[in-house]
């Protein structure tokens, strides 16, 4: 029943994938779309519950298949309360990360079987499939020297997981190709941005311009 | 390598499955054995901060699915953490609830479909299964009469809710006989407890007495 568009933003932190979500938002709305933007895990009142305990430094304990899990409950809310409903209103939603940074994090990161993650994301995210991923592509320490601030959780990882989420984003790239497009973050946001819009006007072609 | 027993206690609030695991727990400690009593959700730090949320009464707009992998997410960090260590090194582990409740919850209550609910299973359980399950069977006017206290936000589903559980419960031991044994709930405390005696003697014959 999903008529409307579902895009997801990728990539390792630090990478732009937040910045040029906003702005694609910004431009389809000037197009007169409804665009609904969220972030996962987060955007419901419940999913950011879930959200703080996933990235807040003192859960050290949490194993990495209850981390798992909780980004998959996180995801289930926001799945069911927030962007199944707007693409059966027929609207475009923008997703700063969904089902692929599990398969990148979890799966690439913390070496869960991929069985287990493939699993995991279908029930996490009932079933929902974005129509087109842009996966923003930078070495990890530019992305790094971009992100500042204090590190969450996951950014305490350190650079040799960032690396690991990095390949996996690649190979994820290679294996889904229709899906999921490469954009080459190391340049401008201008420069960047103009990929984006690229992909999307051959991607979906008279629908958002 | 599991090497301990895993034995868990199941049925609807009021049942008296606490009572007696931990009557049971008492019982086996003095027969010398070492045995870990838990409860899912909760146990671990990390788990009851689920557990608090899954229960408050204030989350009423936790979507089924997300209240499925919750469950699942508390009892995979339980599993990690404690189950499958206490296991390995021999322990007896009796769990106050474990996967069945949710195929009776989840599935038998809010009709998440069965295939869903068995799969959430096999990951949160990180594929570990109880050697003995007892369901203590009553009816759901008495199972509410015996409970008394403030209801949390899973209790305050009512009588019907009750009822559906309580079906599950019954048609998951018929389906799994061999593992699940429905104990009859309905006379005094040490009625019930002889059943379950009798239960273990003769499913663990040599092994606890």
């Amino acid at each position: 029943m999903a008529l409307g568009r579902f895009v997801s933003f990728e990539g390792i932190d630090g990478c732009g994938k937040s910045t040029h979500a906003t702005r694609l938002a910004r431009e389809l709305e000037h197009e007169g779309l409804e665009v609904v933007l969220v972030r996962d895990p987060g955007t419901t009142r419940l999913s950011e519950k879930i959200r703080a305990l996933l990235l807040d430094p003192a859960n050290s304990d949490m194993s990495r298949e209850c981390e798992l899990l909780l980004y998959e409950a996180a995801r289930a809310q926001l799945v069911a309360e927030v962007v199944r409903p707007a693409l059966e209103r027929g609207a475009w939603v923008l997703a700063d990360r969904f089902c692929d940074s599990t398969t990148a994090y979890q799966g690439g990161g913390r070496s869960i079987d991929a069985a287990f993650v493939e699993t995991a994301n279908e029930l996490g995210s009932l079933g929902v499939v974005p129509d087109l991923t842009f996966v923003f592509d930078l070495d990890v320490e530019e992305a790094a020297r971009r992100r500042g601030e204090e590190p969450d959780r996951i950014e305490l990882e350190g650079e040799a997981f960032a690396e690991s989420v990095r390949r996996a984003y690649l190979a994820l790239a290679e294996r889904e190709a229709d899906r999921v497009r490469v954009i080459d973050a190391r340049g401008t946001k201008g420069q960047t941005f103009s990929q984006v819009k690229d992909v999307l006007a051959e991607r979906f072609e008279g629908e958002c311009q």
